[in-house]
């Protein structure tokens, strides 16, 4: 209970006091910092503590209770209500503690800059802003791509890129381009769901290969491509999701010649590599492909603005006719105006500057997450250390279920994607996804403790549970 | 060639006057009205019926020979060039009198409320406006429609609104959630080519009911039902594309008592019923529907701005859930830029005063292909008279083949849709459509005398070859 005198109350805002202070409050019992039922301090104490009025702790508690997260008796006191209650049903998306999200904080993103692209764009192209786009994309936009790429060493042409509507449509179009009902895939296991849900919608023969730190089992592959000459193989090479692990470049290599020899295409969705916060080595399959088998899928979203849905696809020239033709049949093309836009912001070095911040705001982040992970909360909370990237893959220790996990703290106000949704099939697994992509510093410190306590717990549990089954107690 | 001397140039503009005489016989040329290897008019002469400078003509006819539309024989005068050379592919779309297009011309687009109305957004929503939606789509954007719609007297609560991107999308998304491979759909015959295609792309088995002025033939769909037990019926009741015809009110009722009576839905694409030149009694069949059996589709691109990519659609509560997951393997969401922008356009009442002048617009032009068609025309460009929309569905007198047409037209630099593409197989046929969207009143007075002409030279050259073959002359 001494937490709540911890309290830091702002004097240069406009924000009232006593909402602040409801607002706190209110968070350290979603969070489960603050027990149910447990007492609230007296009014004058905790005024005098934060040196505020009286009516600032009276209105926060009054406010408190009518939104029902604390409950009076008269005479004892104010109490914290159960959550489990339907107060719990109106928490809005922002009161809990989301590792769940895997897109940039709103305040990131270049509001600014793209607005005024905007406006530049709307001055100068008045109504042709509206009109259909090619197909492809706008191709200036396509230029200023191709130009852009030289940067990550991928050479382009502008008539082999398309613009697509965000990484997803991408991956969908694709699946309508090439996948026939029976046609089988290669995919790494856990992956993306979003990419699962695409192939199995084309009635695709899906066959996985278990990603580990460095990549997937070339062998393994190999004899899977001997065995079922898949179409593509559907691969996020660098801080994969949901694992953040990276291939080698060895096994970069050797994925690629395995294209060669079994024909068949890899799809490369570049989901976050600009996000190398160890400037290690992290080439795309895309630039170190020199038969044309990479098919190349990048998202603007993720680490720009997520609901820009604006992405594009790099594709050789021989599956033109059947991307074209499975774009124009999915939305006809990409909305002009943001395309229009985003090719004035990149032209502007919008983008590359836009890049610079996300990358020093989140290797503050990544480097706390690691902290944590490595050395104080090791024991409970295992993971493989990604290299860079958003995600954080953990396992729980003495099988626990992580589903079970995600039940018990969404109790307590924190999200975590629990590992079922990233494998092809249900099964109890021990894995889950912690993304820092939406957290603050202070909440992924309250996170952590909170997860560790609440994996503790369900420890405890596990235990006395074997040892009852081991040693009945004679009654 | 007396119409080069009916030339005005206008002199209140900055386009230099040899800019705007050389535009105006380069259109001359490229539609066929200025004959190959046909001589210009001598400099002095035309520079005097103009009243320019010798000079300006001389600028013309110097750019016009650069550009490879004419060609000088020293001493004897300047000739148009043959445009079945390499010339012909220079031409750009807009030098094209284009009957293929169906977005209406660029100027009318709403920009500057357009503007406003992201301006608006962003200065309120900053960066939120760019963070992932909900898959249904941004509240309330859904809302403010659900309110729109009551002028049309459909009921539709937000909850039952989904925001797409565009028509297309609709019916994508609809496919991957309702269509299985093998599933029966029934389609007008014709219908709107990209429906075809998305329906044979989910492997559907695809059965076409002839479209007639009045509607499908209701005992023949009978039938069909009867036999297949149909997924849906894809219909767009009003101005139907690409035929124009509409459902009579009594065939719209019949159509919804076969779909409660066999169990089906009606994707109602409510492609452009809101041109009702006539005021003509117009309803949805989502309007009519008391049994929620309607998947109403509708897009805000066709009569707005095409490339914004925007509509949605109104699903009863049963499908939300195959919708949502649809459009979520689609493209996540709708822009939510885009989505909030045309929430605050919808509710400055923008949409309402841009349909109004769009409906002025057309309504001039709609009368004016009436009257060429009816009086002009009527010998050898057949059509039955739609009640309103942008599209008119033409046949050709004596079998011609409108590919054929098609190609001659090209030629003298008109576009037509013809009709093999709106049917789901491939074979001569005589029906092409014609659609007055982006094209001007003095254009669809040029383009229709051009297609008259031609396919009088067309009938001449069968009339002949049957001679031919009727009689053979001995020699």
């Amino acid at each position: 209970m001494d937490r709540i005198y911890d309290i830091h109350l702002k004097r240069d805002t406009k924000e009232h006091l006593y909402v602040q202070l409801y607002k706190i409050i209110k968070k350290q019992i979603v969070n489960g910092i603050l027990k149910t039922d447990s007492k609230l301090p007296p009014i004058r104490k905790l005024a005098n503590s934060l040196s505020v009025n009286n009516v600032t702790v009276v209105n926060a508690y009054k406010m408190l209770e009518e939104n029902g997260y604390v409950y009076k008796i008269i005479g004892s006191g104010t109490f914290v209500n159960s959550l489990e209650t339907e107060v719990f049903n109106n928490l809005v998306g922002n009161e809990f503690i989301d590792f769940s999200l895997t897109s940039i904080e709103p305040n990131l993103f270049p509001v600014d800059n793209f607005k005024d692209a905007i406006n530049i764009t709307l001055d100068r192209d008045k109504g042709k802003a509206f009109e259909y786009q090619e197909i492809k994309g706008f191709k200036p936009l396509r230029e200023s791509l191709s130009k852009y790429l030289e940067s990550s060493n991928i050479k382009a042409s502008p008539e082999n890129i398309h613009i697509i509507s965000g990484a997803q449509q991408g991956i969908d179009i694709i699946s309508k381009g090439l996948v026939d009902f029976g046609d089988t895939v290669i995919v790494e296991n856990p992956t993306y769901a979003g990419a699962l849900a695409s192939f199995n919608m084309r009635g695709a023969n899906v066959i996985k290969a278990p990603i580990e730190q460095g990549g997937v089992n070339i062998e393994l592959v190999e004899k899977i491509c001997k065995n079922h000459s898949p179409k593509f193989f559907y691969s996020i090479p660098n801080f994969q999701n949901p694992t953040g692990y990276s291939y080698s470049k060895n096994n970069k290599l050797r994925l690629l010649e395995l294209a060669y020899k079994y024909k068949f295409y890899i799809i490369e969705d570049d989901y976050s590599s600009e996000l190398n916060f160890n400037g290690d080595s992290n080439e795309s399959l895309k630039s170190l492909d020199k038969q044309k088998k990479v098919i190349y899928i990048k998202s603007f979203s993720k680490v720009i603005m997520p609901g820009l849905r604006l992405g594009f696809i790099i594709s050789p020239s021989i599956l033109e006719k059947e991307l074209l033709y499975a774009k124009h049949i999915t939305d006809i093309s990409t909305s002009g105006l943001l395309q229009r836009a985003f090719d004035v912001f990149l032209r502007n070095n919008s983008l590359e500057n836009q890049l610079q911040i996300i990358v020093n705001t989140y290797k503050t982040k990544f480097d706390l997450v690691k902290n944590l992970l490595t050395k104080k909360y090791n024991n409970e909370m295992i993971c493989n250390i990604p290299k860079g990237g958003l995600n954080f893959w953990l396992s729980l220790p003495s099988n626990l279920d992580s589903k079970e996990l995600y039940k018990n703290l969404l109790k307590k106000g924190v999200v975590i994607a629990y590992g079922e949704e990233f494998f092809s099939y249900s099964d109890v697994n021990s894995f889950y996804r912690i993304s820092i992509a939406s957290v603050s510093e202070s909440d992924i410190k309250i996170g952590f403790e909170i997860i560790s306590n609440t994996i503790k717990e369900m420890l405890l549990n596990v235990n006395s549970k074997e040892s009852i089954n081991g040693y009945i107690p004679i009654i």
